[in-house]
C-alpha cells in the first residue's frame, strides 16, 4: 500500500477522515505509523495529497488531509480480455489498475470455461476491491472502468468497431504474425485471449472488426504476464 | 502446463517414460488425455519433442517419446533481484523461467526483511519446483541458474564488476533518471530493488560497479510486474 485511498464515507469533515478497516490495520502493522506521521493519500476518483495522523487507537485512526495534485495519467488504451480463470482474474484486476489501464472489456471466448462466469470475483464489490489494491500499489486514485460483454459475437460485430475507431487495433495471438509494435504514439485497442489462445474463428472476427494480429515470441505467457509485457512494450 | 517436462528418473528406456505424479494428474484432470493422444514434451535441460500416450491407468501413464528441436533462446541477461517476500518469491521464480531469464542473482538489501531469508521457498527443491512450472508455461526446458548472494556489499564490490563487464548495466530505480531503454541489442545486467526500493547508498554502490539507474515511470509496480515490464521493454 504505497497510497492510502480514501472513500467518501471516510470523511467526517472536508479535511478530516476516520479509518477503521484494513487500512487502519495496515498503518498499525505494516507501516507502524505513529501520531504526527505524514502519509500519502488519494481520494477515490479524485486528487492525491498528504495526510497527518492525528489520533491512532486500537480501533480507529483520525487523519487531517489535503489534496493537491492530479493522479498519474492513464494509458490511452481499451483492453479487451477473454475472461481469465477466477484466481487469475483477481490478479489481473490488480495488474490493470496498477499499470494504468482506464477501461477493460471482459468477453467470452470458446476456450473460456462456462463456470468462470459464475465466480463471485465478478461481483461489483469484489472487482472494486481488487482495483483499489492495484491503485494503491501504483499511487493512482482513478478506478478503471470494467465492462462485461458475455456474448462474443454480438460484441465484436456490433460494438467493437466503434471502440476501435481512431485507435490502433491489435489482437495478441501466437503464430506467424508481425511482432507487437513498440512505443506507439496513438491510442490502442488491444485484445488478449484466454489460456490456450483464441480460436481461428475468433481471430478472424476480431480482425474483421479492426484488430490486427500481433505476436510476442515463442514463449507462452500467463494472462497476467502477457498483459504486463504487451503494455510495457506498447507504451 | 503447455509442455510436459521429463526428468531423467522418468525414463524406463531411451524412448519410453512412466509418470506417476502431478503430471499424471494434470493429464487426467486438465488435459483429459486418452491413449493415443500426442503431447508436447521436453527433457529437463535438453531438447523438446513429442510423446504418444501408450497406457493411462489411475496411478501411472506410459508414453513413447522423441526429441527433435531446441528450446527457445534465453534472453542475454543476468537479473539481480533484491530478495522478494516469500509469497512473491515463488511467483517471481515462475515468471523469470517463463520469460527466459538464464541467470538470477538474489541479493540482500536494506529493505529486505531478515526473516525473508529463512523461507523454505529458498531451498533448492522448492526453487526448482517453481522454475519447472514456469518452464512448462513457456514451453522451455532449460532451468535458469539461481545464485544466492546474501551479503550485498561484498557481492556488489567484489563480484558484480565481472558480471557487468561487456554488458549494458542497469538498475531500476524510481526518480529523476533516464527512462529504461527499449529493444537493446547487447547483453544486459539488470538489478531490481525490493518493495520500497533500494536505498540511495545501495544505488550509489551499484552505480560504482557499473549499473546505471533507469526508471519506468511514476507508477510503482510489484516486483513480479516490474520484472516482466522491464524485460518486455528491454528485449
Amino acid at each position: 500500500m504505497n497510497l492510502l485511498l480514501l472513500e467518501e464515507a471516510d470523511f467526517i469533515a472536508a479535511d478530516r477522515v476516520v479509518l477503521r478497516d484494513r487500512r487502519l490495520k495496515h498503518m498499525q502493522e505494516v507501516h507502524r505509523s505513529e501520531v504526527g506521521d505524514s502519509l500519502r493519500v488519494g481520494r477515490v476518483n479524485g486528487l492525491l495529497g498528504s495526510a497527518r495522523l492525528l489520533r491512532l487507537e486500537a480501533r480507529e485512526a483520525e487523519l487531517s488531509v489535503s489534496f493537491e495534485h492530479a493522479p498519474p495519467a492513464k494509458l490511452p488504451l481499451t483492453l479487451i480480455l477473454a475472461l481469465p480463470r477466477p484466481k487469475m482474474l483477481r490478479r489481473v484486476f490488480q495488474t490493470v489498475a496498477t499499470m494504468g489501464v482506464p477501461r477493460v472489456i471482459l468477453v467470452n471466448s470458446y476456450r473460456v470455461e462456462k463456470s468462470f462466469w459464475q465466480t463471485p470475483f465478478l461481483e461489483a464489490a469484489a472487482i472494486r476491491e481488487q482495483l483499489i489494491l492495484g491503485l494503491e500499489q501504483a499511487r493512482d486514485s482513478v478506478l478503471p472502468e470494467i465492462v462485461i460483454e458475455k456474448r462474443f459475437k454480438p460484441f465484436v460485430e456490433d460494438r467493437l468497431p466503434a471502440v476501435v475507431e481512431g485507435t490502433l487495433g491489435l489482437v495478441g495471438h501466437p503464430g506467424d504474425f508481425p511482432a507487437c509494435p513498440r512505443a506507439v504514439e496513438q491510442p490502442v485497442t488491444l485484445a488478449i485471449g484466454p489460456e490456450g489462445g483464441w480460436i481461428p474463428y475468433e481471430v478472424d472476427l476480431l480482425h474483421a472488426s479492426g484488430l490486427n494480429p500481433v505476436q510476442l515470441g515463442a514463449r507462452i505467457l500467463r494472462v497476467e504476464t502477457a498483459v504486463t509485457a504487451l503494455l510495457a512494450r506498447l507504451f
